[in-house]
């Protein structure tokens, strides 16, 4: 097989312009290794005028990514766009259409629609890849796909959104509040224009309603991740996180268990000697788990030009080699509809609380906890101003929804000021 | 498709059995996921009456693992035996000529006779797959392979045999003898029959030998790696480098420079806060760098039945699913011959000799330094016998050459007892 793979690329921003370089500069390994040349024919973006560095005289033009999707002279339509609707999924929907296969870096119209565009592509006997949606440069779809596929996958865990944990490792690092940390990090252009996407979870949400449709042979169920942001951490979490040996990180997890499908995206206290306790700065970790494999780990940049377009062109490369794999890891028709389940596995959490200065203010705090099932494994009252003080409760392993109505009690004793803040302990 | 896969299993050993549980277990999931049964027909072992808790009735029985790779009735020749000569060999190659796919966790056969068999492969259109020769659970050969396909690959370092890395931080954590821990490993069974092929990290550089091959795209070359065991590490050692910040790793490096191919298999001094340092036991893991992607660290099992038998069904599993790749990522024929080169990237180095008490011995020592062109970063001495006294030098970057240089020139000093120890500083 010499005849050229040819691509459209639609987008052409860091990570457009990031594959375009690639197959600019590599032509002579990537035919080697593929056995034939990767060719890149035509090119779409907002602006043809911006000047992007890189010399794309030799690419057919395109203002509509509809319309390069559905060009006659490619053969792959890939997809650095980006957004769940308009032209990202008009041009995805396009390009399956006109019988091509897309490479995607689109988390979130994958998370959204990945069911109905895996159907259409089936339909159409097309597929579609998505390793740069996840994780950055980590070819961790890749290794939960095929190189676990003897595995039943038990939990898949990680930090998949670098700005979040930039920012949780920055505001343990400098001693500073999560507000001045946020406000530094957007200032450095590291937040996407809605910060909402990054601090919220959605991003890394997104990403791991992906990677449990794998994991779990379920549809893609972005409504079923229940997202915590990480604007409650304050760095006083941070630093008693810390006092205990544990670091906050936005952790995903997702489990298959015997209530459904659980997925969380949610700050979460891990051990700082753990390797998800010891990533730093804007660096993602997966952790998958599987009855075989019992445990592997995988770190590096989640974001880039370079390392999004690295797993792109992996995926460029597989097709090339002639590989076609079923979206999600096996056909469209046979992922099962996931029933979700809220924090459905106990675990200890983290409580802290604003304790008025009330005779048996504590009592009743433990008291409410004992009513909901709920032991006490370690307890802290610090020193406090006039009219209240700073209460922090590590608990035995619990649920969630026992946990809730514990905090749902607090409210009647009449001794809790403001809002406590619940943090899972989560065993990595 | 949905006519089975049907595998024939060589060897019954650990790896074996795990990956007839696999086959046993996950049945359905395998076939969700490939579309089509994988089946096992037919096995071969030593010992047909050995019990291996597993039930074998259903499949074929054969005393010699050729007669296995020949049988009609199998698509995939599964060998697990182990041994780079012998029945492993002949099994492999009768597999080939027969027309069979190959999937093997002989690290040692495919460091050896890799160029022959990818050679033999190819021109009977087969494939052969080896994940589970490189650091076990881990998908590193996949990573490398395929995730990475469009990366100039820019260094591969990795720490690959667990029992080396138990030792070591064993070593470190009782404080305890080389000899010691050694003596304990072999009695736990975590050595090979010929402990040298792990502590002389013999292991270690096939695997190393391998992942270079797919790396540089050269012919698998594992007489070029340069082999240095772990048995002249000493408990001071391993003291002196946790003093400076540094762990001590039996760590593969291989790199393509201007010079030719280096490839380490060798101790060296890693920063005990990178992901290498911090790397206890016998977990296994390996580090990709690619001028797109930057770095990627795998991090898993290295060995064990389930991890080694989940690689092997990853490459099962790549194959029912249609998916066929060259053996080390390019065709057979166009793998350069590797030049090698011993040790042509500069690093700082550790070194430490036995001083004689004798005026100016420490300046005799300087002066050799400086006249290999050697600046000296460090030097400490210690509190000393009658006679000698333990001095601990750490260079600044210096070519491995300089520094044999150097070392030699200390001989004709008459200052120096015994032989000294020089470990490369690795930047990782």
């Amino acid at each position: 097989m010499t005849t050229p793979l040819r691509l459209g690329i639609a987008g052409l921003g860091t990570v457009g312009v990031g594959i375009v370089r690639i197959v600019q500069k590599h032509g002579d390994l990537l035919a080697a290794r593929a056995g034939r040349p990767i060719e890149i024919v035509a090119v779409s973006a907002r602006s043809k005028s911006k000047n992007r560095d890189v010399d794309l005289s030799g690419y057919a033009w395109e203002d509509d990514p509809v319309s390069l999707a559905a060009r006659a002279d490619i053969d792959v339509f890939v997809e650095v766009m980006g957004g769940h609707e308009g032209p990202a999924k008009d041009a995805t929907e396009a390009a399956i259409a006109a019988g091509k296969d897309v490479v995607s870096a689109n988390k979130a119209l994958l998370a959204v629609h990945g069911q109905a565009l895996a159907e259409a592509a089936e339909d159409a006997g097309r597929v579609i890849r998505f390793e740069a949606a996840v994780a950055g440069g980590i070819p961790v779809v890749k290794a939960l796909t095929e190189g676990l596929a003897g595995n039943d996958i038990t939990r898949v865990m990680g930090v998949m959104n670098g700005s979040c944990n930039y920012i949780l490792t920055r505001m343990q690092d400098a001693g500073l509040s999560y507000e001045a940390v946020f406000d530094e990090a957007n200032q450095l252009g590291y937040l996407e224009a809605d910060p909402e996407l990054d601090v919220g979870g959605i991003d890394a949400g997104h990403k791991l309603a992906l990677l449990s449709s794998i994991a779990f042979g379920t549809q893609v169920d972005f409504d079923g991740v229940e997202l915590e942001g990480i604007g409650s951490v304050t760095i006083e979490d941070i630093n008693q996180a810390a006092d205990m040996g544990y670091k906050i990180k936005l952790l995903g997890v997702a489990q298959l268990t015997g209530r459904g499908l659980e997925q969380r995206m949610s700050p979460c206290l891990v051990p700082d000697t753990s390797p998800l306790g010891q990533l730093e700065g804007g660096t993602n970790m997966v952790v998958l788990e599987g009855d075989a494999v019992n445990q592997i780990v995988l770190r590096g940049p989640g974001a880039g030009e370079g390392p999004t377009a690295s797993a792109v062109m992996g995926d460029v490369m597989d097709i090339a080699r002639g590989f076609r794999i079923s979206t999600f890891g096996q056909p469209a028709g046979t992922l099962r509809k996931a029933r979700p389940a809220r924090a459905a596995v106990p675990a200890p959490y983290y409580l802290r609380m604003q304790l008025l200065d009330k005779p048996g203010a504590l009592a009743k705090i433990a008291h409410a906890l004992g009513e909901a099932g709920i032991s006490i494994d370690r307890m802290r009252q610090y020193g406090h101003d006039d009219t209240s003080a700073p209460v922090l409760i590590v608990t035995h392993k619990t649920t969630r929804s026992a946990l809730d109505e514990a905090i749902a009690a607090f409210g009647s004793t009449g001794v809790v000021a403001g809002d406590p803040v619940a943090i899972r302990i989560e065993a990595v």
